[in-house]
């Protein structure tokens, strides 16, 4: 159960930190106005979420806290299927803990709303429409989880994993924050969705369809890469 | 005596340069307006002391710096009680020191005040109540030093000890100066409160005690999670 | 044919993201207007990019994803001839596919337009002439080949490569977005002068020819410095 | 000769791009007016100036690329007396070119100017006196070089040394930007003093003075912290 725990902890980190603070930075200064800073400063906290979830809790279930990327441990190998069942639950579980205490926070302060929910169309903000939205959040979980399934594999690189992913992770949302927020995980995009209702609600498929794809596009390129045949 | 001069050291250039940079930088721009950027800047500043002062002098005392660090290593038997209570004293002192230089940096400079005291309620940047502060630095300090923890037990990633230790303090800054000013250190909250007077000083009480708390509450969870039992 | 899929993949990855980056949030906040805060994104999306593709494809192929890279490479006798084409082939259509994909984008969206080119003159954000950029952009390829040449070839570090050369790439970011945009590689600066067209189109020669200048010249120091000769 | 080679070339890079861009932001946005953002673009480039250089030249001379790093390897035994004399003119020579070719760079661009010299009083960003300036450059320098002479001193970290140092000197530019402009670095103010004149001429003996009183007193605390009587 120990590894179920550590899911659900390192989940409720990510969504806690990463959506709270597009939350809190979003009422401290009026809005995402400021533009540039905001992007960096809210890819920084969901990337060094990673990075302090890996290292506190990696040891004990590996630190996914994303069922896409647990898809593509299951896909390449390194997971079985009841395992899987049970992280993607734990993530869930753990997401919408993360997103429960913000909605605590953000009543017991004046100014501060919203859960950090993805979206497309006029939830996007360059306004990029659904397909564009598809195929953005393909390729960006694509490039995070083909650096996950190798830095973890890697006997010299893995003490460094927590720190590469989070980087990783830092750098899709740059891009991806003002085109749809970033998702890149099902987990954390379904529990804002939930407590933020209306259109996030309604295009929380896309949020959890994409990312599964990329994850699974990733596995089977890592496969082929890294497979002993010329 | 080297490991509480170390910690002396240690904690005055964690509240010298992370106090200062707040006081500095709003001297500079004329307050907390540029919001976003304070924010990267000011996290920056506080988790980057960690990373100098860990590879500075973490070998002499393990740069704690923070008492309710310290209380988690005394719970989960790193470390004696004679050592914990030296420890406190050479941090407070080295706060003390921290702040005392910056008092005397303002008096020779133009345009800058204050010493980067925590507070809730109106001194909170979003109006965040005492309940909800208490929550945010119970939570702030349980996932902070639930990474320290593991991070220095684990031969394969204790030399980056200080790397991770010091991002996972700029990560808890992100989200948390909007909302107390981010403790999670109640060395680091008493000298400013005690130089700053007032309302400050009225309010550290939460600051002494929210960061023991979650201090304490990570270090019951590592025990169990790194436990041999199943 | 594995390591040329991963020279395309990885170039995809630094044209998309840095590029687009570039893009993303000119449209995202009405342009460059913001000055130092577009700089400072910009340049981590460069250099996280490389961070992420050298976790995941470097031990295919290296991830040079630039062909100043590999002819830096090739002068240090690190790679033959026929791979070095093998590779700048790869690399040229990885960055032609990296800006293709991000026309579909800009397409599929309201606001963002542009390539990320680079240009001097009247193209460059301070008006450098083009004696300035070529200078300009020898001197940073010098710097970023002499780090990649020492890093990867020193078994103390190597398993830090990607990480150092992804900050490295960085650092020369932010001083040049400014200058030139920054190219220091001649794959980056192709594709998108290719989808603009016009002035960026006939000043990309120069983009081509001081990045390979700059390693030839890195090569030759590094050369000298490391050979076993007093 | 190949030592003093790297000095010169790691100290060209430094002043080139750490100062250099301090000049081209200020170019580019019109001045400091943007305060924060300055702050982390510019501490960024010093520290990931010692970041590149580090690795591309540290097995051949130790980049220490500071004469005030130089000395407190002279007091801590780890140099001797004509290396020490040999790297100082280096850097000073690496520095001048570097302060040059910045020259050259703002003569063949549009509104460049200035060399980033430090200074205190009128040339402080807050207004600093010329006490508070000796203050923070002797603390700041100490604090910076402490660091440096534990982890180039400890098997486990050097591979790591010129991230964490290159990262302190980040650190120590984010507060100290403000107050003095930040030099911890007699080579880095010199050069720039000389091409600037004027007041910041006048006041560049401040500059060389506190770095190496600062320097010396971190080389004396890490030898008694080290000794290994307790």
């Amino acid at each position: 159960m120990k590894k179920y725990l550590a899911e659900f902890i390192g989940t409720f980190v990510l969504v806690f930190f990463g959506c709270g603070n597009a939350v809190v930075l979003g009422g401290f200064t009026g809005g995402m106005g400021s533009g540039f800073l905001g992007v960096v400063a809210i890819a920084l906290a969901f990337g060094l979420a990673i990075v302090a979830a890996a290292y506190a809790i990696g040891d004990i279930s590996g630190c996914h806290v994303n069922p896409a990327v647990s898809l593509s441990m299951l896909i390449t190998g390194r997971m079985n299927l009841n395992d899987f069942i049970g992280y993607v639950i734990a993530q869930v579980l753990g997401a919408l803990a993360g997103s429960g205490v913000l909605y605590f926070i953000t009543s017991a302060s004046q100014g501060l709303r919203g859960f950090g929910a993805n979206g497309y169309g006029e939830l996007s903000g360059v306004g990029l429409n659904m397909i564009g939205a598809l195929a953005v959040e393909v390729i960006l979980t694509f490039v995070f989880i083909m650096t996950i399934l190798r830095v973890t594999d890697n006997e010299k690189t893995s003490h460094m994993a927590g720190l590469i992913i989070g980087l990783t992770l830092t750098f899709v949302h740059i891009i991806g924050i003002p085109l749809t927020g970033t998702s890149v995980n099902p987990a954390r995009s379904l529990a804002p969705a939930i407590f933020t209702g209306g259109a996030a609600l309604s295009q929380v498929w896309l949020f959890i369809l994409a990312p599964l794809v990329g994850g699974a596009i990733a596995a089977f390129v890592h496969k082929y890469l890294y497979s002993t045949e010329q």
